[in-house]
């Protein structure tokens, strides 16, 4: 369940106005912009930009981006653009980093349905004029590219129909690569990066059955290189996406200083989804209420934005 | 341009009748299915099935399959279908086989464009409740899978814009692979399978200028294995389609006896398209209209139906 709080039917127009009121002469309110955009869904959000632009010929994102800065400013880019825009600007960010942020990469290609991952190629093409495996190959190498460009390339069955024999053979073949230490194993990445995701379920279970400890346990329990990171998130993205997101809530906030990137990431990205179930698994998790420690950690009109993005009522 | 002759607005209940007719009773009426089938593009075929279901409550293609035998019959099964649905099923029958037709799923994956393509997966996972990619996954290994693989996943950019100095960095490292001999090097799969074919083309024209001979040339000099042979395919596939077309046929034919199913993939799959050129390459190639070479080494039904989607006027 989502944790956005959003009107029927807000007026595009109107929203449009205030957003216009909020943004004109001097000094911005910040505190309109959350109220109006805060509150609506991806489809007002992209009514709101149409009107915008149809009333003022001006682009309501670019000049967000002027009146606005710092981690407020990165939030409101990321929530208004569409969601397969941003997660192709998302995976853009990430692998264009010096040091790429693999986990973004397989956190888009994982987490997402098939239509969505393709939707989100499609943006990536229309933005950057590269395909998002082109960009992703280009910038890896060795076998975490293998994986990468495999995983954002898959286009899975998105059926119900499962193999349990397959699901069996691969259970064995998953265990004996992680027996022998051959994470890298072309047959581990073939799986992963091909099977549907009601097959991997299958396959998962089968593999807990067979060995009475869950795949990611026992990949948690090797201390391991890039390469085994990045499957260990793959296998979290696929098995439990809301226990996944929950982690990396937590470890955003956890210690001294926030990971404001990842902290945005995920509220953004899940507030119009599945908000709602992974804030009630970091309570349980963690005997504290997600927005308590996100109030703590933050401030100013970012706090205000993501508390809003987390449901809190004006 | 198209060899198929169509009228611009049969009537689909007329034309269902027709083959309604042409199947009924003792024997069957191919000629008149030859006449109808053969003189329609893919939107009026897909009328004439759903006017043929809705007047009949059969399936016509179940009913073409049990009046028709043999070459006939298979050809008039692929052309029925639309044509991502039938590219579906070219690959797995290709995939299937006890050595699998590696030439059929490259020539898929690398003439068709990045949306077509994406159509045919899209049709694949309807058909088989399995994605292209995990059945080519599956029934592959090596370099040969890793090529394969990355080829039918690809969603390439397919737009304009090209890198030329990537294309010059590119030309470089495949010279530097075929030099080596190192035709597996995963930087080869990486550019053959992630960039844009306009990119492609602009990298291939970069090798020729700076080494005075094509890729092509370069890789067909070279004896070579499985693999090989496959990017021999990816490559003559990018760089002219129409030519790679004519050599299919011109193989199809030569010799003694014919490969039916490589001569019905390529005049079923073009005649739409682009088969008037490609007869046109054939005929400057070797000095003979394509319908007179196909009428000498076909026979009936087949022979008639295949002249029919040649162009040839009733």
């Amino acid at each position: 369940m989502a944790t956005l709080i959003a009107p029927d039917h807000p007026s595009a127009v109107e929203d449009a106005e205030a957003l216009q009121k909020a943004c004109k002469g001097w000094g911005t309110d910040e505190k309109a912009i959350i109220s109006v955009l805060g509150h609506r869904n991806a489809a007002q959000r992209k009514q709101i930009r149409l009107a915008y632009e149809e009333l003022y010929q001006e682009d309501l994102i670019k000049r967000l981006e002027s009146e606005l800065s710092g981690d407020f400013e990165k939030a409101v880019y990321r929530w208004v653009l569409d969601p397969a825009d941003r997660d192709a600007v998302l995976a853009n960010v990430a692998i264009k980093k010096i040091s790429p942020d693999h986990h973004v990469v397989i956190e888009i290609s994982c987490t997402r349905s098939p239509e969505e991952l393709l939707a989100v190629r499609r943006a990536y093409q229309a933005r950057y004029k590269h395909s998002l495996e082109e960009d992703v190959a280009a910038h890896t190498k060795g076998d975490i590219r293998k994986l990468l460009v495999a995983l954002v390339s898959a286009f899975r069955y998105d059926g119900e129909e499962i193999n349990t024999r397959l699901a069996n053979s691969e259970a064995n073949i998953l265990h004996d690569a992680i027996k022998d230490k051959a994470f890298n194993h072309e047959e581990v990445v073939r799986i992963l990066s091909t099977r549907s995701k009601m097959q991997l379920m299958a396959t998962f279970n089968r593999y807990r059955d067979d060995q009475g400890t869950t795949i990611t346990k026992k990949l948690l329990g090797e201390s391991g290189d890039e390469f085994l990171v990045a499957l260990r998130t793959a296998v979290r993205c696929f098995n439990d996406p809301k226990k996944y997101f929950e982690k990396v809530l937590r470890n955003s906030i956890k210690g001294i200083g926030t990971d404001e990137d990842a902290l945005t990431r995920v509220i953004v990205t899940r507030a119009e989804k599945d908000l709602k179930e992974i804030k009630d698994l970091y309570h349980k998790r963690n005997s504290m209420p997600l927005e308590q420690v996100v109030a703590k950690d933050t401030s100013g009109d970012y706090k205000a934005f993501l508390l809003t993005l987390l449901g809190k009522e004006d």
